[in-house]
């Protein structure tokens, strides 16, 4: 954990020149706009440490997965974040010397990430080796209003001298994964096309045929005048350019502007993208600059007016917090169904593939309680679509029903530890817990009929096929598997797996019950298309009935697995400095035999199964696991947190609170080099509102438990819950809730019912 | 399982051309003389289906290893046993046709290995295009003499015809190990010379700088008479090779002559090794085929002189035992103390690595027995000088002590999956298993005092830092391992390794009072030298007497580990014949999940601590585990077959010997296409002499409870125990001992003691 950034409600500023830690700043001061992104990278040359990452929404790479030994059951491909041709690229020489910021001095530098308007400021002043200094001021964003744009403003400024300027805007293509095995690349060029004012690169990936077109226009100012110049046409392999001379007298700023468009045949056909990506930034070119910006900095604010959470008296929270939303928000907004998100987003090439169980078990929340409910459902639907497959996944293990993969980018497995692709099955669980998560927030039970009672059918015959029954002790049990918390693999009965199973197996019921009752037809047609029998059935039944829970009994707390108690009991205090993070430290087997936890596993289900258990059991677990957690998957701190809150620790959950808001602000666990935690953003959300606020949905109606942080003085967060858009506000023991938009309606707060008007507000003070 | 070979007792005879198993024959019909080895690839071109090996000992290379996720503490490289350059190369042209015997048509073909004289001849008649007739005699031998040196006679005899026949000798190192990843090569031409009669190559390995010179020199007969002819020197980038034509007629055999010598420089300095290359093949030139082919096949016959089993009544069973003992030969002959065992020999590329503990637990007792006692010391040397890379290894692991590696070519770990090279520590006791298994056999105690002592204090502190005490049940635990049964992963508590680290902890203190009583003054020094204290010591009994053991309470039976009861109970002839082998039909977890074992776990202690369990006990647990090992591993049915002599279960055993005997040419695991099971081999060896022969060493003493399956009207095997080589035949219930070498000496026979005159013979019958 260590200070990167000052402390600012709407800005992440870093002061001062950082090459040596560049790569956490890039991730950090990553944009995108849900249909591509970029890291904080330089527009002009860096020869200095970076990741130079560019990458767009659906655009993978079915990579061959070669690992020493292979096991029957592994996926042909490891899928990876395709990185794409660098847009942003304007090299910059000055009176014939190329501008390095590893090699040119930097008298002084400023990157900023400004939240409120989606943009990243550098502001920096450089001296050349014959002694002209000059000011740089560079703004680019990524459009959230048309996906496909993107704008760079580069100005320069000579302070003591007169100079000759040359800028190099160009496109590159000639890109290779960080993480390419042997440095094979992916793309091939397919066409391109350079004039003087405009040019396009057109590429195509090895596999999959995926191809992105990328058009550039520039124009060229002189305090705000356009300009001439000596322009020339640059045009290697995988690359083009213009190359644009012009004399720049002290103190009168030079301003390249350059406008990009990147089009993919995810959305035209092949012969249409490039005229589409040529046609998309002459609109740009046209509109120019600051009208783009206008548009997409108002887009900004009309989201942070539906979604803000303000925080008064903690700018470090405030700042986290806004942080994790604003990123959420860069690389998800829920417009094309055909995507899902990736745990790094747009920020970086780990983790390959896009979809984890991080979707339904973390971000659901966050765009059923922030956007249209439509999102929520394509979240779902991305699911059901890829019902077939996850059959066939299921099928290739030797299991029956459905199986989802741990990683895919289009349904197919695409992960190969078999400890994790293979064991890792609680996943399956999640995606059922996401369609009872729907429905019971939107209302909407009809998506059981059309839609979900098919993947829940599937998921519990999974379950049923995995389990294994132990006659001595009467009991399934559940063996093999790797739970939640990665740091036990292949282990028998894990309690958060066989207790979801379980529960999946009865809400399969209670949609059965449902669907008999209210949708007899549709219900006998769906058993009808998925062969449900009543001896099925009864197998569930039996499973529901004799699900083997492991439990010590001398504490009366959930075991994590069995055997857990045979491990040496320590807790993370005993630890020294240099033992963390232990995935960094610690060989894999010393991990695996020691009782840390990497993530909340027990506790994940204390918390999706959250009125299943009283305040006394949760805590007495989390008594017991939460000295034993390190929290080195984003996805922990947040889980505790809402817990804590719940369970009335709020010290604590204020310090994880801040470890999940500012996990990658304070590179807490010294990895925000590799890219940002997205899916995990969504819990520092979630332990607000369900946290601090206590939001719950009970019987079909909003519940709020709220508490507050000592050193907070007030928060307020905005939620949309089935048409009312409501803002929370909490003072220490005074609840304010004000409907923004919606009719009149019943809250239930710290236990009472209380009607909220339509437009009106109401105050309730804790007892 | 499928019969490929007729029944012959010294040869192994493919009759027919079977290209669509080309692969599996090569494995089967390769030679190898210890220094080097080649699969049984064809000399002429051939287009088809195959992997053309050539293997140089100890010639290895460090492949990077890439995984999707990498883990803490996982070796740099995976080392790969190098394909090196082809040096038996003859193109034939005839009448400007390229013979090619995946495309020429082939009238008649038969492949043999004879393993009495150590060659492998191949005679075929093959048609041209132009209905040409051609009778072909090809052998080859590898020197056992000279290993540097082989030697090929390739003759050719026009049926019905005169033609032009051109050969092309060449040596060529462009060579791509099959299991390169991205097909990367690995080696470098260093340099190349080539004239009219002679040529070199001599190839340099990208990493690790292993130097390989291969030299060729020809002559060509017709009817046994040296004839001219037109000769051009051929020379490309990697190749060297002359293309020489001569004129044939009809019945007149033309002869071509091929020479070959490889040097390396393991065994020469780097400037000298083309020189000595070039020296030896003028040596062999020299000396010609039939000499140098007399003396080799001379040298096998002393071999089996001394090493033979005779099986009368079984052509099958001899025809295996035969086949074995010639591999094992041909892959080591323990001349060069650096080298050991691998796996697959210089049969195949899989299992990359050289050691295993395969060779401890199982090759040492047949180089005990078969040879002079300083092979097997080296054996033991061998790991004696890795010792401070194995308590580097532990340490990178955060224990004390010294981990031996999983696989290694040089001391160091060079395997890559955690599940093997973290967990499958019971590695270790087998390596202090070979010191008490050679000094029993051997009598040679000074061995611990030399270095015995060193390796097994470091390993038993390895033990003392991997288990786990568990306060609650007052036990020291082994969590997180994996047992010789690689079916399962991550367990904890296996029997065999609990056992294994409590025996190696008692068998250190054995040595501890061995030492101090006898040689006291090296005993002070070592104490000093590895700083071992009282309470380390302490600490080692108290594990002694905790240890923790699973034991199956209702059965009376040792449990494998902590949860093999919870899994489903079942029987290998439960399965489906689709199911087997389950490593090619089942995914891992599946197998993982499952009851069945791979090899021999709990049999494998009952084996190695034979003397600590009675009969009953041993019947038990093989009544238990037998039914549900499916024997994937080649390592087991030769120990199950041991023991089910012992128990008295002949015909069991005799149908487990026909199966780790004849593993490779029936193709049980189908796998003989990879290369052939060498360590196994030995097993098989063990399996008639421990199994029939029910050898054992007590109190210094050569013991033996002899059976002998009902089809086999007699057999014979030799050993040599420190220094009398004797003749061991068995008849039903009549044993006959005949010294042919040694002083006079007292043998155990049924329980009852003998003495066996110099030179002498004795015959006991069975009671």
């Amino acid at each position: 954990m260590k200070k990167y950034f000052k402390k600012d409600e709407w800005n992440i500023v870093e002061e001062g020149f950082h090459p040596d830690e560049n790569r956490i700043y890039e991730s950090v001061m990553s944009l995108g706009n849900g249909h591509m992104g970029i890291r904080g990278n330089f527009e002009e040359r860096f020869t200095g440490d970076g990741l130079q990452g560019t990458y767009i929404a659906g655009v993978y790479y079915p990579d061959k997965t070669k690992v020493g030994w292979w096991k029957n059951g592994y996926p042909e491909y490891f899928a990876k974040v395709l990185n794409a041709a660098n847009f942003i690229g304007i090299d910059l020489i000055i009176d014939d010397e190329v501008i390095d910021l590893a090699k040119t001095k930097v008298k002084s530098f400023k990157r900023i990430l400004n939240m409120k308007n989606g943009y990243l400021k550098r502001k920096f002043t450089i001296t050349t080796s014959s002694n002209k200094e000059f000011n740089v001021e560079v703004v680019r964003f990524l459009s959230i209003v048309d996906t496909e744009l993107a704008a760079i403003s580069y100005k320069i400024t000579p302070i003591n001298c007169n100079a000759s300027i040359t800028f190099t805007p160009y496109l590159d293509g000639d890109i290779c994964n960080e993480d390419s095995n042997y440095n094979e690349k992916f793309w091939l060029e397919l066409q391109k096309n350079v004039e003087k004012y405009n040019a396009n690169l057109t590429m195509k990936t090895k596999k999959l045929n995926f191809i992105a077109s990328t058009s550039m226009k520039w124009c060229i100012h002189e305090e705000n005048i356009p300009i001439n110049s000596s322009i020339s046409v640059l045009e290697n392999e995988k690359f083009v350019g213009n190359k644009i001379s012009v004399s720049a007298e002290e103190n009168k700023s030079i301003t390249l502007y350059k406008y990009i468009s990147v089009t993919t045949n995810r959305d035209y056909d092949d012969e249409d993208i490039v005229n589409k990506a040529n046609e998309r930034v002459k609109y740009a070119y046209e509109k120019g600059f600051e009208s783009l910006f206008k548009e997409h900095a108002s887009a900004w604010e009309t989201r942070w007016n539906n979604n803000d959470i303000v925080i008064k008296g903690d700018v470090e929270a405030q700042q986290g917090i806004r942080f994790n939303i604003f990123h959420l928000y860069q690389t998800y907004n829920g417009m094309d169904s055909r995507l899902n998100i990736g745990p790094k987003g747009f920020t970086g090439e780990k983790y390959g593939g896009s979809t984890y169980w991080d979707t339904e078990a973390y971000c659901l929340p966050f765009y059923l309680s922030t956007a249209n409910h439509q999102i929520a459902k394509n979240l779902l639907i991305y699911r059901y679509n890829h019902l077939e497959k996850a059959k066939e996944n299921a099928q290739k293990l030797g299991l029956k029903g459905a199986l989802y993969p741990m990683v895919t980018m289009n349904g197919e497995e695409c992960h190969n530890e078999w400890e994790i692709t293979f064991e890792e099955i609680h996943r399956n669980a999640a995606i059922s817990y996401a369609i009872y998560n729907y429905v019971k927030y939107t209302g909407d039970k009809k998506y059981l009929a059309d839609y979900g009672f098919e993947v829940l059918t599937e998921i519990s015959r999974f379950w049923a096929s995995r389990v294994t029954f132990n006659p001595y002790k009467n009991k399934y049990m559940i063996l093999g598997v790797t739970g939640p918390n990665e740091y036990e693999n292949n282990v028998n009965n894990n309690w958060y797996t066989n207790t979801m199973a379980s529960w999946n197996l009865e809400y399969t019921f209670d949609v059965i019950f449902y669907l008999q009752k209210e949708h007899p037809t549709r219900f006998y047609e769906l058993t009808d298309k998925l062969n449900l029998s009543d001896p099925e059935m009864c197998k569930w039944k039996d499973i529901i009935d004799k699900m083997y829970y492991p439990h010590i009994d001398s504490l009366d707390v959930f075991e994590q697995q069995d055997g857990y108690m045979d491990k040496e009991q320590l807790s993370v205090k005993d630890l020294s400095e240099t033992d963390l993070p232990l995935n960094q430290n610690w060989s894999w087997d010393k991990i695996l035999r020691s009782c840390f936890i990497k993530q909340a596993d027990v506790l994940q289900g204390l918390f999706f199964l959250n009125d299943r258990f009283d305040l006394e059991t949760k805590k007495r677990n989390f008594d017991f696991y939460e000295p034993k957690t390190v929290h080195e998957s984003s996805l922990s701190p947040c889980l505790y947190s809402i817990i804590a809150s719940e369970i009335g620790y709020i010290d604590k959950a204020y310090e994880l609170y801040l470890r999940t808001s500012r996990l990658d602000l304070d590179n807490y666990n010294n990895d925000t080099e590799d890219g940002l935690h997205i899916t995990s953003m969504a819990g520092t959300w979630m332990s607000i509102v369900y946290g601090f606020g206590g939001m719950r949905i009970k019987d079909d109606m909003l519940s709020l438990n709220p508490c507050i942080p000592n050193v907070w003085s007030k928060y307020s967060f905005r939620i949309n819950f089935r048409g009312h858009l409501i803002k929370v506000s909490v003072e220490n023991n005074i609840v304010a809730i004000e409907q923004q938009n919606g009719s009149e309606f019943n809250v239930n707060i710290y236990g009472e019912n209380y009607t909220i008007p339509s437009k009106g507000e109401i105050t309730v003070y804790k007892r």
